[in-house]
């Protein structure tokens, strides 16, 4: 197992800059970004600024893409021309069918392990980063056909030591599940917060609008170039959600009760609540040929590892 | 004008409760529950606590109706049968249309003003109460045409006088605010959790889910009962939500973008994060012939009242 000790972090916004805080003090790390402000920023604060992508990527043992995926476009066919041939790239934008496809086309010749850290804030920007944004949160890394066991394991070992919680999943599984949990909030937040057309409202408006508008006050092209990138997961999420409140308005039409809305979206609130008590360890053989399977198992069944050692691979499955 | 001192309390539960504890030290009160477990917990608190509702309502100046709305078609006829001929009602039900008819057919010698405390918390029950429940929170009283001004007056002092924010309404301009700043998210957390229906999903499932589903934890029949009791104004809201989502998801299937939605909703949010900043200091005389229409325009506007005096009403404009 060789362990990825030069990094280069292209992109210094909130996740960004929040690793590069996070990895400065652990690896050699070089950041890049492409606001001019931004890089005297982190310069300032101390940490290795290169003043080109080029620089940043040259030489990189791995390149960690941190940027919203409208910029993938340009930054990949650079990275590729810029980055040793068999450099391991992986990248956080919060879709994974889209870059993998982007890699595929034009940086074939790097290695790619798409990754999602499941951490955030409302705010953005190099001054929002926080070394400790990533601490204990789910980080997604997908294992796809293409995907090298081999680099996997590796960027495994980097998350986990971040103390992170390794997520083995496909790309097109991420999409799926982050669509539901993820850009649907934001689709909802951004209409509910749309509602209160009036003053008396406005001023009415406590916890349960502020709770369900919150993500609404999130910078509004991030959300569109996120949801953007993944919009068929996203419309097969939102058709779902579309057909449980048009029975709720027809009940309100027939004079039935909304209490069958209430109490399905209650159990399943309970049911997530509690999806991460209770569990059972679980222990993979680094060298099982069944591996690969093994592991998208452990992803689909709510699990993840947090230990990457030589032989064995230590994690946790859900209860039930 | 009188100063109300002796209060019924009528339901014990989280909003019944904390009004026990706030208003126990300053007045004479007697509070009352169907539940005999929470009337042994209310006595046990060290609180006058009525063993039927005929003994809690006889003899008081005021009576608060702190049960949920399904209570009151038992409930209202029972206060009218025991409370003194033009005793003062209120009560602290989510829907305002709804009881004013009851109260309209089952208790016409009363005198009732409507009221709604923009207070709660997803716990309920009496061990849940907090005196400190309604410190600072706008607190609807309901002025409707048939309304008595010096009725209304008597409870915005009381109110006021618990640190709330007056917010004269009237009760179908209430019903349709609370429709779309409180039930409609109720609505939209039940259908958003029941869209996690794998395991992985409920894995990443972090922030903008647990925000966005957060009111989905309330129980389901106290939800159920608030919103069956608000069913043509929340239809009404219910409606341009599903507009505006099915404008989503048609641009979604055009490849259109979704930055028109996030950013609609980015504004709304901001001018609901705004809304209480700035603003201006409002006096109202209290023998203005005008007053009715003075109060209920700023309801309107966004206002509220926090002093009510023999002569002049105190109280606060939103700017714009």
């Amino acid at each position: 197992m060789i362990t990825v000790t030069s990094v280069a972090i292209v992109g210094l916004g909130l996740i960004g800059g929040s690793l590069l805080r996070r990895l400065g003090p652990s690896h050699d790390v070089r950041g890049y970004d492409a606001d001019p402000a931004t890089r005297a920023a982190a310069a300032e604060a101390g940490f290795r600024v290169a003043p080109t992508v080029e620089d940043a990527v040259a030489g990189a043992g791995l390149v960690l893409l941190a940027v919203p995926l409208p910029a993938f476009e340009e930054l990949v066919p650079a990275v590729a021309k810029s980055a040793g041939p068999g450099t391991l790239v992986s990248d956080v934008a919060s879709v994974k069918v889209a870059p993998r496809e982007m890699m595929r086309v034009h940086a074939a010749g790097l290695r790619y392990v798409g990754g999602h850290p499941m951490a955030g804030s409302e705010r953005s920007g190099f001054a929002a980063g926080d070394a400790h944004l990533f601490d204990g949160a789910p980080w997604l890394l997908c294992l796809d056909a293409d995907t090298h066991l081999a680099d996997w394991l590796e960027l495994a070992r980097l998350v986990a030591g971040l103390g992170c919680r390794v997520v083995p999943a496909t790309a097109a599984e991420h999409d799926t599940a982050v669509a539901r949990i993820s850009h649907l909030p934001h689709v909802l937040a951004a209409a509910l917060a749309g509602a209160a057309t009036d003053d008396l409202s406005r001023k009415l408006a406590a916890g349960s609008f502020r709770d369900g508008t919150r993500v609404a006050g999130s910078r509004p092209e991030l959300t569109a170039a996120m949801c953007d990138g993944n919009r068929d997961a996203l419309a097969d999420a939102l058709d779902a959600v579309l057909a449980r409140l048009a029975e709720a308005r027809d009940a309100l039409g027939r004079g039935d009760s909304l209490l069958p809305l209430f109490a399905e979206g209650y159990a399943a609130r309970q049911r997530w609540v509690g999806s991460g008590m209770g569990g059972a360890e679980v222990i993979l053989d680094a060298a099982a040929p069944t591996l690969r399977e093994d592991l998208l198992r452990l992803g689909r069944s709510g699990g993840h590892l947090d230990e990457i050692g030589e032989r064995r691979l230590h994690g946790w499955r859900p209860a039930g």
